[in-house]
């Protein structure tokens, strides 16, 4: 299409890196590519993986590499964003302050834009997903851990020191009382909220249960057969301690978004990953929650809703963030 | 001075409102002038008391009208920040929508800024107090209540519903057995760290204290001469459940400030009001628990501050965001 202007967004993960062309209006061109991260062949070899997921999203949109504009990079923390750099994430391990941002650009010789990958999400839902008629927005990402971005107008929180956003350590619990998270606190709220704590939970719920519940079937020593999705299956199929465990993720998923509304108070707050495709039902607990616990003004109006993009939003997000870029020269 | 800009700001509080002329670098001109709100004299009066207060302001400062570029306002909450509009704050009942921002730019013909108070001393404390030098800062007030106001690059996060920086109403412990706060829920910053909320706990303190304190000679029906002020001039004075309490305050502080990191993650976080006049070990303590239980990697730099500009702050700021306006334009 002529005057068409396409972008590339990667989203890099531990175990897989997706990368896509978006065009103009943040549509995603059907065909994308998917490689393995394999951390642990070292960041030279990542770098190169980066490029060639890069060249083959190009290939897979049938376009040439003359006809991308800028490309978008997205990353695990921790990071320096501003400095375009992987420090030491612990999901990219033996990786340590790799200048991701400056390899792509020296690669491609394109402008070059570098995000968190959970902000890169937020901007996706924000600009093309759940978020598009909202002037501000939040998205949580629940998963292993609760992850986070804000957007206020076009403007991504990065915060100073890269971590903007970290919306799993808010705390929803005093320290001297509250649940260990991996941080080295307690009382964060991924220490109660992520997948992980979710499943955790419910083993202890299991230890003082006194009714019958079909969650024993699943109790062995052996996490992998045991996730949070069997858990919220078994609260719609009526096992009484599965709905206790979803209703308290509700609740400590709404104390952090009242928290969110204390601090940005924005339009509109997303909730993405694994849980946030359980239903309506789970969103309309998790918005009772926020109406009785937020500050009550705010908490009328504000919008509750799941995201819309599923893991295509980290992506579509970075593609996002290089048309940011280079509308902003 | 040939080419000097000048501007109004005024900040209207429940019992006096002040009013000063700020030039283009910040600094205010000596002289300022400050009337009393009786806000139970009505809503018109009160918009008269205000334009009274700007022109004595621009008289004080030995200006006449037409050297004033533009006017910002600053108000308690509720407000909608973008129409221009006081709701119905409770320190200003009974006034009740009252639409300040196009009574003054009427009355005045100029340019006319509309902020919430602890946004807009936040913003003063940014361009020309202890965040000066910082491309972000937050600002706690800590008073009868507890507010805040978020400033990231050169844009004051004042929220969809002009709730942004409600920072008294973070959690910092959990609904079901925090302490009650003013706005109804549990467990919010405020219930625990405003300074009407240090004397109570320094009260419930002596309830159960075994050793000797002080503190008991304060310890009558009238709660006028039991101040927040006393408290910590005890503990100085090495009173120990005065530094109990102190040192608790200190603690939750550093909660709120987490908090914030975890969600703007800021270069500064700056304490004012009166507690934070009380001394660089009452700044040290707080810097110590945000290290201890914040996010490690912010937290090794995040800069921890008390203000500067006092309570000029606020019509500082509001000068600040006057100037913004026509600096936009």
């Amino acid at each position: 299409m002529a005057g068409q202007r396409y972008f590339v967004g990667l989203d890099v993960g531990g175990t897989t890196m997706k990368a896509g062309v978006v065009n103009d209006a943040g549509h995603a061109l059907s065909a994308h590519a998917v490689m393995d991260t394999q951390p642990e062949r070292g960041q030279d070899a990542g770098l190169e993986t980066m490029c060639e997921t890069i060249r083959r999203a190009v290939g897979a949109a049938n376009l040439k590499l003359d006809e991308i504009i800028a490309i978008g990079v997205a990353t695990p923390g921790l990071m320096d964003i501003k400095a375009g750099l992987i420090l030491d994430p612990p999901n990219l391990k033996p990786w340590k302050n790799v200048p991701v941002r400056d390899h792509i650009y020296k690669t491609f010789g394109k402008p070059t834009a570098f995000q968190n990958d959970a902000n890169a999400a937020a901007y996706g839902e924000f600009w093309v997903g759940s978020g598009q008629s909202a002037k501000s927005m939040v998205l949580f990402t629940l998963g292993t851990g609760v992850g986070g971005g804000i957007i206020v107008g076009d403007v991504i929180v990065e915060g100073e020191h890269s971590h903007g956003g970290e919306l799993g350590h808010m705390r929803i619990d005093m320290p001297d009382r509250g649940r260990l998270c991996g941080c080295g606190a307690r009382g964060c709220l991924e220490a109660y909220a992520s997948a992980t704590n979710v499943v955790r939970r419910a083993r202890e719920g299991m230890a003082c249960w006194r009714g019958p519940t079909t969650l024993r079937q699943f109790y062995t020593a052996n996490d992998d057969v045991f996730t949070a999705k069997e858990i919220f299956e078994l609260a719609l199929a009526g096992d009484e301690l599965a709905q206790k465990v979803v209703d308290d993720t509700a609740y400590y998923l709404a104390l952090g978004a009242c928290g969110v509304i204390a601090t940005v108070d924005p339009e509109m707050i997303v909730f993405g990953g694994g849980m946030a495709t359980s239903g309506e039902w789970f969103r309309e607990k998790i918005e009772a929650y926020v109406k009785e616990f937020g500050l009550p003004f705010p908490t009328r109006t504000v919008k509750i809703r799941f995201a819309k993009l599923g893991s295509d939003a980290g992506f579509i997000g970075a593609a996002g963030c290089a048309r940011l870029l280079v509308n902003a020269k």
